[in-house]
C-alpha cells in the first residue's frame, strides 16, 4: 500500500530524492564507495558542497553579503548560539511568543542578556500570530526575533515586522515553502528535518556583517564566524546529511523552485481549510488569519473520535497525523515533499470519515 | 574493481552494513516509510535507540552508573563542552598534549578555567605518547583529558594513566577497537565517522555523578545532564546516523565483540608495521612503542616517491592513502570496518612498488 507520510518532522522526502539516494548509497558517483564513507575534504564531497551552496543561493536569491552555513545541532543549538552571537554586550532583545518553541528560544537568550517579549498570544493558547501592526519593536534591541511557523499550534507569518534592527527567524518549518526577501533577515535559521532534508544539519543564513558581533571567548564550535570562514567545514559535517539536502535542492528547482512550490502548498493547504470549514463535523481552533499552509491542525467532537480517526487513517494508509502531545487533535504538516495526491487522500478519508461517524 | 578505502574519517564502513542499509532505504521495518522520514517519537526509531543503547552497554560492558548519550557536534563540540561541563568553579584541568586535536581540545578549555599541561610530544613532533610513569598528575584538577589514539600523527595510548581525578577521553578514532576497562573513566567521547558509523553523530559516555557539576546557567543543548535526562531525545536526534551506529554495533556483535575485532586490529597493524619494519623503503616516523593500530604512518625516500605511490595506489583500487595535509606523507587507516582482505592487498601493493622503484 502506498503511504503518505504526515509526520510533522523528521518528515517524508520526496519519492525521486529518496530512490536516487537509495540506488548510489553503496556507490556514490562510481567511487565504489558511498558517500557517507567518504572523507569530507575528497572531490566527490567538496563538489556537493559547492553545489548546494549555489543551489540555495539560487533557490533563495541570496545575495553575497549573505553566508550559508550547515551546523549541527538542530534549530535548539541556535536557540544558544543566535544570543550567543547576536547579542551585543549589556543589551537585550526582544522575542515574539507564538509557541512552545519561541518560548524555548527566549529562555535561551535570557542566558547571555535581557529578553523583552515584542508580542504574545499565549494568552489565547498560542492560536494566533500578534496582530504585526501593533508591534512596538525597541530600535535599541540587539535583535528581533521570531518563529515564521509554529509546528504544535499550527500558526503561520504571512508578513514579517519591520524593524530597524536585525530580524531573526527560526523558520525550521516553513523555509522555503514560500516566497521570501532574504533582505528582510539579519539571520535565519532552519533544521533541516521538515523542508529541507533530513535531521542533523540545520541551515544557518547570516548576514556577514553580523557574524562580527560574537565576543572573543565564545567557544570555536559556537561562533557562526567559524563556519562562514570555514565553509562549514572547520570540522566534519553531517556530509550524508548535506548530500541528502542538496538532492533536495535539486528537486526543487526541478519542480520551478520556491514560487511554483508556494502554488502547489497554497493549494494543498487551502483544499484542507475549505473541507475544515465548510464541515460541522471539523473544526481549525487557529484564527483564520494566522492558519499555516505547513501544519494544518484540527479537531473532531471528541477525543473517542480522533483516536478512531487516527486508527482509521493509519488503516488507509495516512500516518503521522496525531497532533503534538502537549495539545492533541489532528495534524497534517504538508510540507514541500507531501504530494497534491496525499492531501486528496486524506480529504478523501476525511469525508468518508465524517459521513460515517457524525 | 572492489575498492579498500584508507579515509581517516568519514571512512569505510562494514559492506554489510552498508548492504543493510541500501535495502532498507525506502522502506523500513515495513512502514513503507524510509527511517529518516519517520518521527523520533514513533515505534520504529524509539525501538532503534533501545537497542543501540543495550548493544553498545552490552559490547562495552558499561554499568547503570554511566549514562550512554548521542549528541550532534562532534568531538570538536565536545572539545568545550567537556569544560563547560566538568570544568570546577574557579578550578583547572589538565590536559595531555598529544597532537593537533588534543592541543585544539585544551585551547577550548582555556575558555572556562585554567588548563595544565601534564605532558606533552611536541617537542618531538607528536611522534610518541609521553611515558606515563613520568606524568605527576595533579590530584586537584577538575579532570585529566587524553586522546587515546592520534589520527594525524599515527600514535595510541597502550596503558592509560591512573589518577585520582576524571579521565576525560577523546576516543574518536580507537573506540570499540580493543577492549577497555570503562571504569577507569569518567567521560569518553568520539565522533561516530571513524569506528561508529556515518560523520554527525558523537557518542558521550559518562558518569552520571559527574554531569551533575554543570552550571545551572549552561545553554540546555550544552548541557550533558539534559541528554541523560531525555534519553538523547531532547531534541531531534540525527536520526539516520544512530540508526546506522546500531548496525555496525549489530555486524561488531556479529563478529565476535570488540575483543575478537582488537585481534583482528592486532594482526592488521602489525602485519603492517612488520613490513615497514622489514624494509629500507619504508619507513616509521612514529616511535614503536606509541604506534596506532588505527592508523599506520608511514614515509617512502622521497616525495616525489610519495605521490607516485599514492597514484599507483589509487589505480589499484587503494584511495584514501594521503596522509594529513599538516604532515604528509602516507596514512592507512584500517579501523573496524577496514577487513583482512583490503590490509593484505596494500600489503601486496607496497611489496610490488618496493620492487618496481627502490
Amino acid at each position: 500500500m502506498k503511504i503518505f507520510n504526515f509526520s510533522a518532522g523528521p518528515a517524508m522526502l520526496p519519492e525521486e530524492v529518496m530512490e536516487k539516494a537509495a540506488a548510489e548509497f553503496t556507490n556514490y558517483a562510481d567511487s565504489g564507495c558511498g558517500l557517507m564513507e567518504l572523507s569530507h575534504r575528497g572531490t566527490e564531497f567538496s563538489d556537493i558542497m559547492q553545489r548546494v551552496e549555489a543551489n540555495i543561493r539560487g533557490l533563495m536569491n541570496i545575495g553575497d553579503d549573505y553566508a550559508v552555513c550547515f551546523i549541527q545541532g538542530g534549530a535548539s543549538l541556535q536557540f544558544a548560539m543566535v544570543p550567543m552571537n547576536l547579542m551585543l554586550p549589556g543589551g537585550f532583545a526582544e522575542y515574539a511568543d507564538t509557541g512552545s518553541w519561541a518560548s524555548k528560544a527566549a529562555k535561551e537568550a535570557k542566558l547571555f542578556g535581557d529578553v523583552k517579549i515584542v508580542a504574545s498570544s499565549k494568552e489565547t493558547n498560542y492560536d494566533r500570530i500578534p496582530v504585526i501592526r501593533h508591534w512596538r519593536p525597541d530600535p535599541k534591541a540587539s535583535y528581533l526575533h521570531i518563529t515564521s511557523n509554529n509546528t504544535i499550534a499550527g500558526t503561520q507569518y504571512h508578513s514579517f515586522p519591520e524593524t530597524e534592527v536585525p530580524l531573526v527567524a527560526d523558520m525550521s518549518s516553513d523555509i522555503m515553502s514560500k516566497v521570501i526577501d532574504i533582505n528582510s533577515f539579519g539571520l535565519i535559521y532552519a533544521g533541516a528535518q521538515k523542508n529541507l532534508g533530513p535531521s542533523g544539519v540545520a541551515l544557518v543564513i547570516i548576514r556577514r556583517d553580523l557574524a562580527e558581533r560574537v565576543p572573543e571567548k565564545t567557544p570555536v564550535m559556537l561562533k557562526h564566524k567559524t563556519y562562514i570562514e570555514n565553509n562549514s567545514l572547520y570540522n566534519t559535517p553531517p556530509t550524508f546529511g548535506i548530500y541528502m539536502l542538496n538532492l533536495v535542492m535539486e528537486w526543487l528547482k526541478d519542480k520551478g523552485g520556491i514560487s511554483a512550490m508556494e502554488e502547489i502548498n497554497d493549494a494543498k493547504s487551502e483544499a484542507l481549510y475549505e473541507l475544515i470549514d465548510s464541515s460541522e463535523f471539523y473544526r481549525s481552533p487557529v484564527d483564520p488569519g494566522s492558519r499555516s499552509r505547513m501544519n494544518v491542525v484540527f479537531r473532531l467532537p471528541s477525543e473517542d473520535l480522533e483516536a478512531k480517526f487516527l486508527s482509521g487513517a493509519k488503516k488507509a494508509g495516512l500516518t503521522g497525523l496525531k497532533g503534538h502531545r502537549s495539545v492533541g487533535g489532528i495534524r497534517a504538516s504538508i510540507y514541500n515533499a507531501m504530494p497534491i495526491k496525499g492531501v486528496e487522500t486524506l480529504i478523501d478519508f476525511m469525508n468518508e470519515f465524517e459521513s460515517a461517524n457524525r
